[in-house]
């Protein structure tokens, strides 16, 4: 089956306190998001991957490309607004049908055998997501109160979020509503149920400083 | 007020996929619970410190302290089968009232800024403990099924959990019950209302050899 990847970057950097967005920080002396394009690429060397990015960013993307000398092959497309929106421009641009990953810019640790993994769930059952259990003590507030709630049958979400394309294709139909959290939830909305595969404790979403710095070590 | 803590370390290091028990896995040369310990010495140079370890453990945490030139005054008390029977025999050697932090002896990166806020925090409204914004989406798995649920109030817990002695006293005095989860919990069913604190990112539980090399990093 046709596989495609959109790889979403669409972060300000505002959470890391600084004015470089995030996916642009470097790791290792490279930027965050030439890792993540190249975690796919070493997945299969043919697949089209389709990079979405702010507008505003664009440029400044293609400059870091040449100046790291980042040869690998990818589409880049603007994002919008959210990332309901980002996304949607990203698929926008998939041709065919077969199956989809999106996949969060700032993932730079996702192993060859997840993408597999999820690839392979989707073309199995339509849409397959990687999560992995919480660890810690959950509580929810509720309003200026809270309780202990049980996180034995809690996961969480992680990416690449993998789908039939023309199951995404009909989610991404809907108007947007603020509500959108993530893919997955999108395509449950049309009736298709989503198959968890186990993710990886290392796929971690880079946002903070910190984060960056697990990286760099998870990386040698 | 009157302030003791108990740190405790009870793990028997089987996620650490060695023999050796996560709380004496070495970081920057020196066992993980010397950090934890010197993280409560730093915030008060007095205040008693209960470190709570296995009964098999405690000779062996007697020569690695020997061993590394460990100085850093505290009690160590035997624990039970439990979490929950390890940190009422440490409950059982804190003396007279005041307020007790209860710490996970993983949780090297604590800073003295969050302990005094939990400590702060139980005095005035009895129970405090740290908390956490849950960043990743969350799935509750169902049976076969799964859903997304919103993750808005959801919060992960931390420690040092803190409590005014005579209310974990109390809350301790139940008999146990295999659903505990952590000290906020068993306190709250005797009607005292938790108080939430920010916790920190960079609070981390200490459980995988990853985790090892970022606490590395973050300690440097």
């Amino acid at each position: 089956m046709q596989r495609s990847s959109i790889i979403v970057a669409g972060g300000s950097g505002k959470r890391m306190g600084g004015p470089i967005p995030k996916q642009f920080m470097l790791v290792k002396g490279k930027p965050l998001l030439c890792w993540t394009i190249e975690a796919f690429r070493a997945f299969d060397p043919a697949m089209p991957i389709i990079v979405v990015l702010p507008e505003g960013q664009i440029a400044i993307w293609k400059a870091l490309c040449i100046g790291h000398g980042f040869l690998v092959e990818h589409d880049v497309v603007s994002g919008g607004e959210e990332r309901f929106h980002s996304t949607r421009n990203g698929l926008a641009v998939v041709k065919g049908d077969g199956v989809v990953a999106v996949h969060d810019g700032v993932r730079p640790l996702v192993s060859k055998e997840l993408i597999a993994r999820c690839f392979a769930a989707a073309e199995e059952h339509g849409a397959a997501i990687p999560v992995v259990p919480i660890t810690s003590s959950v509580r929810l507030v509720e309003g200026d109160s809270s309780r202990a709630i049980d996180r034995t049958g809690m996961r969480a979400v992680q990416t690449p979020q993998c789908f039939q394309v023309a199951l995404l294709r009909a989610a991404f139909a809907a108007p947007y509503d603020p509500a959108f959290t993530d893919e997955a939830t999108l395509v449950e909305r049309t009736g298709t149920k989503v198959h968890l595969v186990p993710g990886e404790e290392k796929n971690l979403k880079v946002t903070t400083p910190v984060d960056i710095r697990l990286a760099e070590i998870l990386l040698s």
